[in-house]
């Protein structure tokens, strides 16, 4: 069931990225609609996920724990959504770059998180995976610090200034709930060591 | 004791959701003072649970699942004061109904919370009451993201918006810090299941 | 190890307060290239310790609560280095003596989290000193407040009010971590009775 919660979790972060690459499309809301879909999805798969935790007497890892990793996986895909929200709640059409890179390390992230959730098991890469989500949160802070500068610099309109800056904001703020996802894989197999 | 604490959230919720909704009296500032008063007796409260669970070999629940319910009910009722002080701070005389429709949601939540919390040594209705206060989170984050947008469409002054942004964000905080509540009231009863 | 980690703190917090002291220097951006290698050999440290966790079979408290200890002292330094980011990312040269205030107490805090860590293994002095730690985040709410409050009647400039405003409230989460830190600190006594 992981599984299928990473697998959602790429195709948010995927539609999230193609859609700040062409935000001026007419399509906006639509894509936006599709995120929301995936969004409830992953609530949905989560609560499966804590009701079989309810009435399962043995699980493969500590309940605790289980319960921690869907709940650090749906507060990436929260921040991959808000971050589309964004766009159409603040009427941004035209397409930001660094907000598509960003978007790109939340891309990496979620494929790392999937590889390190399916090398659970076997326990021996984790941690290696766990530093590489880390490392994408490191970058993207460093590209939003750079991106907020310019904004300062350049923009002389505040309430533009406003909506770009959160935008950068919310998906800089998705790296770091990727970064928690591995802080809780981190500690499972450190627990389980 | 967290009948007590609950009691007191309530007590929190209601009067922001008063002072909300005429905040042009020559009273803020007094009112503000109550929200602050409550705020402190919760403080108290919580800081007595923690003392007394110190101290005593036997407790109901896990001491750490204590810990983290008296932790997360006390940041609902922090928000619920930063809201007030936003009123108070930014000098927000006018009523928005946003933010009295935010503050009524936070208030069914603490309703909620409360019966959750006499429904714990029981088991039995929690997890339906934990998904009413998630239910809540997810109202309160569509009507706090309408009046947001509504905002960016209609007000020319970016103080002005800053501040009643911040506003309706600090209330939407507060229904997310709900929800923690929910959370951890839900592993408790995973934990027991 | 968890002596080092609070002796960079310290080390940390005491950089940024001399530099908020006087940002007009044109050492600034030396001054946050310093603070940034204070931040990275935090991490190496804290690394070190989830490494070192990962391969000794005994520790002297519980895995988690080592893991949470780390983690919970990296977040303070982060917001401490985010703080000077500010500085140099927003151009702000000119004294703000709010902010200065606020970087004291969270030295302060530091100091009383380097006690907290040192008297962890004979238990007797932590929880007082976690409510001294909590008390310093009181006060910079306060402080954060009044200062934000003064913003707002003075600052004619929105994007000058956006900078100061945010620089404020980086310093005051700042000390919300150092709580966190406390609470992690008060849960470990707790389990330990």
């Amino acid at each position: 069931m992981f599984t299928e919660l990473a697998a959602n979790l790429i195709a948010g972060a995927t539609l999230l990225r193609t859609t700040l690459q062409d935000p001026g499309t007419a399509e906006l809301s639509a894509a936006v609609g599709r995120l929301k879909d995936i969004e409830h999805a992953g609530d949905d798969l989560t609560h499966s996920i804590l009701l079989k935790l309810n009435t399962t007497f043995i699980t493969p890892f500590d309940r605790e724990d289980i319960h921690a990793l869907a709940s650090s996986l749906d507060d990436v895909l929260d921040f991959i959504y808000a971050a589309g929200v964004r766009l159409d709640m603040y009427g941004i059409h035209s397409t930001l770059p660094a907000a598509v890179e960003l978007a790109g390390l939340v891309l990496a992230q979620c494929r790392t998180i999937s590889s390190a959730v399916s090398a659970l098991e076997r326990h021996d890469d984790v941690l290696r995976l766990c530093s590489e989500i880390a490392r994408g949160e490191r970058e993207a802070d460093y590209v939003a610090r750079g991106a907020i500068a310019t904004l300062f610099e350049k923009e002389q309109d505040p309430i533009r200034l406003i909506k770009h800056k959160e935008l950068y904001e919310v998906l800089e703020t998705a790296t770091d709930k990727a970064e928690d996802v591995a802080n809780v894989l981190e500690s499972i197999v450190i627990k389980a060591a």
